[in-house]
């Protein structure tokens, strides 16, 4: 009996530290399959909560398309903004929120894409539990690349049809 | 003995099925981590190889920026073209081949991005082994989308500095 608990205390043991191979194999799988750096935290004046942004395409005068990589941290949101050239947005992971003024939230999940048409007041940022990160693509930024607004209310922001 | 061989047989078991169980985890993870649907064969007329092509933002007059997923199977590549209104590539998995007219053929890798200038002759697509997924943001479309040239050579395909 003494020999079999031993065996049976072994056993579990085996089982546990394999799981736990298992799970450490699955966090560096999950490091290496982010696509784009996080980047460096966006500015606090346009946003509620942590956002992080990754510039991919740099602003430029002979060809300006401006592309970025957004993280919003569960909870964070950006300002009511709009552009002038409107704006394109693909949903990389987590749960999103898009809401165009007038309209219902909206949730994006990944592989969702987003037209924002211009001259559009939106904001868009994570759910209040689950991070978000983006790409957004802003052409035409000869007409203006972004105008900003008044900050998205608890109110506003918690408005959303379950 | 024979209880603990027994009881080693039922740990080598156990740990067997726990490693199954954490393949099987993985498997499903890297199932649902592909961001974008493959879509559907691309057009064989302007390309060498099989590419598959998801739409994710439509073309539309009112604003014009398609986006689309292009899928490049290993040795599958474009044919020389260029953009009026130029073109943004983010490089979504795999190894990619871009290259410039008169430039060197540049590595492309999850996390890169590229800027096609306003009608630069190029071509991009795979490497020989390994497939490659991009983005292709297309703006600026008013002044033309896309002009197909002649098809990449295996000699101009195969002549990469190592």
């Amino acid at each position: 009996m003494k020999n079999n608990a031993s065996a049976l205390r072994f056993t579990i043991l085996l089982v546990i530290l394999a799981r736990l191979g298992a799970s450490a194999q699955t966090e560096t799988r999950s490091d290496t399959d982010a696509i784009f750096p996080k980047g460096q935290r966006a500015p606090t004046r346009n946003f509620t909560g942590t956002v992080w942004v990754q510039q991919l395409i740099e602003p430029d005068s002979a060809f300006n398309i401006p592309v970025g990589y957004v993280t919003f941290e569960p909870g964070a949101r950006s300002h009511w903004h709009s552009h002038a050239g409107g704006q394109v947005l693909l949903a990389m992971g987590g749960i999103g929120y898009y809401q165009e003024q007038g309209k219902s939230i909206q949730i994006l999940r990944k592989g969702d894409a987003v037209k924002c048409p211009p001259n559009v007041p939106h904001w868009h940022g994570a759910s209040p539990t689950v991070g978000f990160m983006q790409v957004a693509v802003t052409p035409n930024t000869t007409k203006g690349r972004v105008t900003w607004m008044k900050p998205v209310t608890d109110e506003e922001y918690t408005n959303i049809r379950k």
